[in-house]
């Protein structure tokens, strides 16, 4: 038995709920589950729309779509997922289509689409950027898994994703197994990285002397130019916040970050596939060290730091090209993981694809993406943006700011983890020789470990 | 049926050899096997002693062992070591000791711990540090698991490990399940960053224009003071080795680090644990970036680097500071790695034991771990040895020097990633305000993520 609605979801916390009500804008007939049912009656009589079924049972959830029937799951990830997946699995048919929208592991979502795919069941791991309003509005999707359960979705979801400015979707089929998730969860680790250097900045700028509004100004400035990015531009929204006492909310926030793992997850994968992932490991060990509050406080009695950190003629110039290289190289480290596990894992990703999905809609979209998509669209098989004209251009610009500004955080005492980290790893990528012969000579004289004698 | 050794060893690589003829020193009657017969024989042959048992079966092998049995196991780790556990499980009775003494993952070790409990045999994981003459002549032994197996091996592991120069012993109970190889796995994390920075600390002396051999009298010099460890003292001799051909043989090792991953693991548990671990996660890093060495040629070929770094007044002083400094911080996010783990996974760790194993026989060995332990002595609670009155006097002594050298590295363009993430973490956990308030500001402006407000 089936129904007439083309998509189903599962799960009505406020991402599923806005995805919903974008998929009833674009003129899709939706069915709608979730476990406890007085949600799903109160968002069904709320959105009172013509084309939005109400389920209380997955029976009727599942007997409410059109077949093959296209399942999205918006349910927390991990067990969860699991849970569902198999109370729903002897409801479906051969060649019916299940969406993990939610933030799942990429090993996950890989073990999820190997089982299903024997079972008849098309899997697809698709990750979803760009918050509450994203979802409602316009996300960043990348869905993988299972290609042959594209073209039944291309449309719905194409339809709506967040668009370019030049109105390409920004959702794109990224690959097979679990590769949606995974270029999901680079794109959190470059967001964590993101965040990260921005604050690092703040943290400049304010010990410069600068208020909020100033660093507000600024950002906003920024923000017009080639820095121009969402995360830029909530800078400054964030900044001018006030609380209710008429003080400034940011002042008032405990600087004690909080993280979902995503970041983390990119950082293991960078270690587990040996591709330098430092800005955004140290952003996310920077997030740590901010939650060992009680421990910042004793060593701060102990030390009695005296940061120092003075207004110079070039600080505004500086801030905003050591921000915008170190954003650069990034991005630089973020793709180059994607490279490698895409070499690892046989996944056949498509960088100008991810360029452009990551354009609108998603957290970290940015203008600087638009010329990252160009380096893609000419050399497809680069493996490193650094070695692009585009970057070397820029890098070679803006590197003395970012040297001069890092220079005087270290000798003022102001950690800026993540912006030192992005300058070394563009000195060392740029190193035709680096110090590890030294270290392949230790470790050959204390522990026989073999060595390669440098090539003449 | 039992035999009269006291003690067993399975595998015959060249640790297993050197760990029996050194329990041989002591008066152990060892009975030994290996897969491959050959090995087994020859090694006996050669050995010649008459404490010495060689057997062919594992079924000959278990009869040659007192009960209850002592089994030292010294294979691959990983599937072998299960493989190795399956084959002699039938074999034993109640009560015997199985000791695991190689660079197992310590979750492993405390999977096997809690499956052979119930089975009636006692686990240890043992970690074993000090390469092949550390295993001959005394290494350092971090046995962990099975407590109620430590009265039966204390003495013969005592006996055979190193000692420090006041004579204690350095092998000690760590604790239970998998704690043993945590701390092998630490210390192997610390030995990563040491490497890395002695490596970064030789780049820039070597950019500065001096000769290997000024560098190794350098750090011969150094050896003699508060720098004092075997890291150092072997970097002095492996820049004097020469090839036969006369030249340098550190200059003809190709500049490519390989690594056996214990390093990742650590950092990966620091990832876990959310315990800032820069200095290691960056030496692998480093070393990841190492061998991606074609991209670096291409990469030099591209931005054709220039780096700068001069000879100046205090550049020897200034050098040995900063080494010292870095050291000491890295020991720091060594050792608040192993607190966090010991409330995380419920393990009583003695932090002075462990200081006192580290003090001789292993790769990190070092003067400084006597004034670390005396710190542990007196405060054995104390949560990060950055707040401790020693490291007080040493970082804020030697900080100056930290800072000027690194900012000379940063501006002359040469990649020094462990010793900065070192003075970002120190600069780090004493900040009292830390820009996390931004963060959690955007976290909250785009994803609702909950936030907390300073307290007043």
């Amino acid at each position: 038995m089936s129904g007439d609605c083309n998509i189903g979801l599962i799960g009505l916390a406020v991402m599923g709920q806005n995805l919903v009500l974008n998929l009833l804008d674009h003129d899709n007939k939706v069915a709608v589950y979730n476990r406890t049912q007085t949600v799903t009656r109160q968002f069904v009589d709320d959105a009172d729309h013509p084309n939005l079924t109400g389920t209380d049972t997955l029976k009727d959830f599942v007997q409410a779509l059109a077949q093959p029937r296209k399942i999205i799951l918006m349910v927390k990830a991990g067990g969860p997922v699991d849970a569902v997946i198999d109370e729903l699995k002897p409801l479906l048919d051969d060649g019916d289509i299940l969406i993990d929208g939610g933030n799942s592991l990429f090993t996950d979502s890989q073990r999820r689409s190997d089982a299903l795919t024997p079972q008849g069941i098309h899997f697809v791991g698709c990750g979803i950027s760009g918050g509450q309003d994203g979802a409602r509005f316009g996300p960043s999707m990348m869905p993988g898994g299972d290609a042959s359960a594209w073209p039944a979705l291309k449309s719905i979801l194409q339809g709506i994703s967040a668009k370019t400015d030049a109105g390409e979707p920004c959702c794109e089929w990224m690959g097979d197994g679990g590769s949606g998730h995974f270029v999901k969860m680079v794109h959190n680790g470059i967001e964590y990285g993101d965040m990260q250097m921005i604050a690092e900045i703040y943290h400049l700028l304010q010990a410069a002397g600068r208020d909020n509004e100033a660093i507000a100004q600024l950002f906003e400035t920024w923000n017009g130019g080639r820095l121009a990015s969402y995360l830029v531009e909530i800078t400054a929204e964030v900044l001018r916040i006030k609380d209710d006492d008429g003080t400034d909310w940011v002042d008032n926030i405990w600087d004690k970050a909080g993280q979902k793992g995503t970041g983390k997850w990119t950082a293991i994968q960078a270690l587990e596939l040996g591709v330098p992932g430092s800005v955004c490991t140290e952003a996310v060990y920077a997030r740590a060290l901010s939650s060992r509050w009680d421990e910042r406080q004793q060593a701060a009695d102990v030390y009695q730091p005296k940061p120092q950190f003075g207004d110079y003629a070039e600080l505004e110039a500086d801030a905003e090209a050591a921000l915008y290289a170190a954003k650069l190289i990034a991005y630089a480290q973020g793709f180059s993981l994607l490279s490698e596990a895409a070499r690892e894992y046989g996944w056949r990703l498509n960088m100008t694809n991810i360029a452009q999905v990551w354009k609108a809609g998603c957290i970290i979209r940015a203008k600087a993406l638009d010329p990252i998509q160009s380096v893609f669209e000419q050399q497809p098989e680069l493996d490193n943006l650094i070695l692009s004209d585009f970057f070397k251009t820029e890098l070679t610009g803006c590197e003395s700011a970012l040297r001069r500004l890092l220079g005087n955080a270290i000798a003022g005492g102001i950690p800026v983890p993540a912006l030192t980290n992005a300058l070394a790893y563009f000195d060392g990528v740029r190193s035709a020789r680096l110090p590890a012969n030294l270290i392949q000579g230790q470790r050959n004289f204390f522990g026989a470990h073999e060595y390669e004698r440098l090539p003449k």
